[in-house]
């Protein structure tokens, strides 16, 4: 299996330090590389660099493994695992894996997310790619587990080429973990408002503020599954036209072509 | 009408710019103040601006109507709706309004534009948010009509709150426009190679390449459309949990559950 | 007189419009082209951008005469008059002007200065480089006023090629203003500490706290010219050797040899 | 000693890693702290981030000596050492040393360098700083060996405490550097001409383009002493005023005065 590992954390952080070793230890590969940013993109979404080149920067004192390089990107998750899939590496990575994050990726986070756009943007492999994020910062020896477990199963799974899978993990340590649960995405209210500051010379500066509280958070959900303690997994689709609404514009279309 | 327009091509674009006059000269509305970019933020996706804080300056010489001002902001067009519908303006708009952009946005490009992403932010609102591309950049006007005949029409429109709209229209001069239709998103293949060169320092540098050629682009598409002298509005929602292999995975659950 | 006109607060600021307009009335120019920044470059000092290519946008709305073009650039006040001296431009200026600066800079701050930067930038025209400061943000016009007069008389004046021209004027009406002094750049103390904060997630930021008070402002220097209400124009010169430690140094490297 | 070291490179680069474990193998300090920028950021010359605020990120996998902290500044070099000096660590530094550049600084260089810029901004210490480039990027540990000499003999230097020492090494290894020469900054040619292309889009772009040749590179600057094979360590000022042309210009002050 040859995989393309990213984040949007950076090719630096513990996330994605810690599944790069576990994934070497326990899974056998013949490519296992990293391409990630040269710094935190958090909430990158799919953004794309068209204005600017991209530059790799190979990593050699993070791994002599001939199999495994780390490369560090000026760009977003996106742009790592575009450039990884299209010409950047010397081969067409298996599956595309994005995470660690350090933090959750759930309900309408996943539209802003830069992990679960490195997923997506894998999405064209013909294989499922995977999005794993920590709800916190603190146990991400839990999340590999819930990794491997799921790639383990992976093959034996009848998942549609266009199925993109999000994974988030309570921050417990792995014992404490107690299983995992099939969710759909929940929902959240519109965000705090935005924190107004001054800056030090007096200009007033703006914050986004935290994410709104969850809206649909009920049985079913990646936010009800974290609450109660379990891993959550949510197989994702990117299909953003909405059919039911069609019908409804299609019938003033008639009525403009009179 | 209280409205917000935004776009991801910079507050000073041509595109942004007539949509601007033409709405000033041919709607009634109480507020009308644009909120967008410093600079080019072209496939900025969704991200959201964490890290660093948004300054809005106020462009005095480019409105002297109180009741519309022009705002740049330096962050992305998400940034910019989200302070707008969450603080920085001293009301709550009715509508978001994105574009004109300079460029399509179809298929799967729209997951990747930050005209979208403009629109998308105003799904918190109530009422349909619209995006708006021009398919070149020479006839804006033209795009500029294509939203005045949807904005007449929306009041009459039962659609319902989640929905985006995405409106993408040829560049032909307004007397040569067919029509508009209703349509779903087509496909892209995966897109052309990543463009490998040498800076002038002799070092490596990528460029990400052009979108792929259309891959579902037959009848009822917005690609489809568009090339058979159309206007084309997509209705969106944003809802990406794959429900189809909700049910797959389900099973695989059970079997991890024993 | 072919003229290259930048700044560090962008191409859009009230500071080089008021100029640009100034100039265009008052003077005999055949090229007069702003080259600016697309955004607030402040504090940029002399920073080049080289990982990067830089993008010219031309601004038709902001001239309509042939001879004088408002580009933007997406690069520092260094890269815009380095691109116009050395290929951007169709013809080579004989002047580089800066400004007008919203702010002073005096004493130390010309060593970040992105507005001196940018006269910096153009001293191997064989022409001293001018960079214009309004202390404030008020009476543009009495600093106009000040650029003027010594665009008028530069002619006269045998200043060698090397020399740089830093003008501060006080932020006064044009009537006010007491005069004009040559002066010595003073010097500032080290600067207040660093304003640490917490960002609204919590965690800890730090600005860059405000410049150090004055520690040489005796008569004689631009801080003194200033507060006394003249206009200040010092001489600069780039020759960062320090002649005096050379004698020092050389006998250690004498013993060093034997 | 207390030291604070930074670079340009970022602080993952081979030149800082390479000075950063010399000193700990062969000098005596209290604290030998890394803040260094997140990311490459040559040609930074002395820029302040002045309108966003800088975070320190500590590495603690790139040190467990309780003494050596290694911290990212997602800002400038300058930003880095002054975060330093003024409330970024709790201690005062004694030192600033800047490198190992992988490349040269010498002449009109410096004016642009960030490596220099670093040392620069140390100079209100009351002790010189250091800035050391390597003329190449094979052979840091030659560098590395003239800067602990020079270190060694420092403390019997009588160096006013204004003065900057920019030293620059020929990249060859240890066994083949000739010796040292004290030095003053040569002089280059204006720079080549911009380099023009299209991007892959078509839109033109323009790369800054390489330094000019050296234009005064006699016995006694640093150009010479390094083609000679001899590091060059050139004492550097920061005082920019043009002396001799103050007197011209005071005369015309005189004349305006009538």
């Amino acid at each position: 299996m040859k995989i393309l590992l990213s984040n949007d954390d950076g090719y630096f952080a513990p996330g994605i330090q810690t599944v790069f070793q576990s994934l070497r230890e326990n899974i056998e590969f013949s490519r296992l590389d990293i391409m990630a940013p040269e710094r935190n993109r958090s909430a990158a979404s799919n953004s794309l660099t068209l204005l600017e080149p991209l530059r790799m920067n190979l990593h050699t004192n993070l791994s002599d493994d001939p199999r495994c390089h780390v490369y560090s990107v000026n760009g977003t998750p996106t742009d790592c695992v575009h450039l990884g899939m299209n010409g950047g590496l010397d081969y067409q990575p298996d599956i595309v894996l994005s995470g660690i994050n350090a933090g959750a990726n759930m309900g309408d986070d996943v539209l802003y997310s830069g992990t679960v756009a490195a997923a997506t943007e894998g999405r064209f492999l013909g294989k499922p790619s995977i999005a794993i994020s920590l709800c916190g910062d603190q146990f991400f020896e839990t999340a590999a587990n819930v990794l491997l477990t799921f790639l383990n199963d992976l093959p034996s799974l009848a998942l549609s080429k266009d199925t993109i899978i999000n994974i988030n993990v309570p921050d417990v340590p792995p014992a404490e973990l107690k299983g995992i649960k099939v969710t759909r995405l929940g929902r959240r209210h519109i965000s705090e408002p935005v924190v107004k500051q001054n800056d030090p010379r007096g200009l007033p500066i703006y914050w986004i503020g935290p994410a709104g509280e969850a809206a649909e958070a009920g049985e079913g959900t990646d936010f009800y599954a974290v609450e109660q303690g379990y891993a959550s997994i949510t197989p994702l689709k990117i299909d953003l036209t909405h059919y039911e609404m069609m019908a409804t514009l299609q019938e003033w279309e008639r009525g403009l072509a009179i």
